[in-house]
């Protein structure tokens, strides 16, 4: 019953969709970090070191956020300047550069992850848990399709196991920047987490 | 069940999901149409002009990718130098600015629009048709929490019916660029995609 056509133009319609949803998505992140005197790419290099633990190194800060090692560069170049982030060279090996946390982005990284927080939640709650898992898995495939155009050969298995492992990370680093939905002192008590959800 | 830090994780991950997604997306279409000497902003303005028609107000241009106009401004005015679009000012109103394709982007544009639509295909379809519009809906869902959180008090049910005309005309548009899938002989005796569905 569908045509070629209909078929099609739901691709591009979808194709389309993707690059909308981005577009906003960047909107949202920008309203909220500027705010904190952020921009988003500022913040995106925040939250990596914060994630992938202090000292960064600037190639793992890159890999993470899906970007160049020299576009990070150029990024952190003005976070030094700016009193965000530090850089350092490795003791071993100085050609490896590292990245921490300056007295601006040590301040700026809570408040604006918090408030960050609260907006991904307010746009991706309304949704129910279970479009959210379906939309995670579908975007999961569509994801593994691009990589394996961008990079043929890729091992797929393996990339999915590493974001297991990234999954459970997140979850350590959530939980010390404090959700505001879970009360303190149920979180310090070791009751991770064990309230009715929200909403 | 699901507890509250479950549910945070989801959102966030889903949030760096469509992060992840768009980036790739990026890196599939850059991959592509650099082949043709473009770079994906480049050939985002020229498909917006193919879809808006020629002349395209530059104020238009901006809406559909949704960006500024000052950002498209200034891609604009590097693709005028490089031969790829051509900029003139409304007869009437000499503040209106039009964009319309010069030589290199009118030979450009149709060649590297197949090869998008092949990279689309390629990478979409291995989806279900079902599983394209549940991620189609879905997406849908959060563009417009996006778009109201961005702009309180917008009118979401004009914004979706903008869009049905929208996919409408993109139909029109696509038709007209021609479908690999859809041999040339049948689409113009005007049996528009009546053949049965590729794969």
């Amino acid at each position: 019953m569908k045509t070629d056509l209909k078929s099609e133009v739901l691709t591009l319609r979808l194709w389309r969709q993707l690059y909308q949803t981005y577009t906003l998505l960047k909107l949202c992140e920008n309203k909220t970090v500027e705010e904190y005197g952020l921009t988003t790419e500022q913040y995106a290099v925040l939250t990596s070191i914060g994630y992938l633990g202090e000292p960064a190194r600037i190639t793992d800060i890159a890999r993470w956020l899906e970007r160049s090692t020299n576009s990070i560069s150029m990024i952190v170049d003005r976070m030094v300047k700016a009193s965000l982030v530090k850089r350092t060279r490795g003791k071993d090996d100085r050609r490896v550069v590292y990245v921490s946390f300056a007295s601006k982005g040590q301040k700026a990284i809570k408040p604006a992850t918090r408030a960050m927080f609260d907006v991904v939640r307010k746009i991706l709650l309304p949704l129910p848990h279970g479009d959210r898992i379906s939309l995670f898995n579908l975007l999961g495939t569509v994801k593994y399709e691009m990589l394996q155009y961008l990079n043929p050969g890729i091992d797929v298995e393996k990339m999915k196991r590493d974001e297991s492992k990234q999954a459970a990370k997140a979850t350590k680093w959530l939980s010390s920047y404090g959700l505001p939905s879970i009360p303190q002192a149920k979180r310090q008590s070791g009751k991770k987490g064990r309230t009715t959800r929200r909403k």
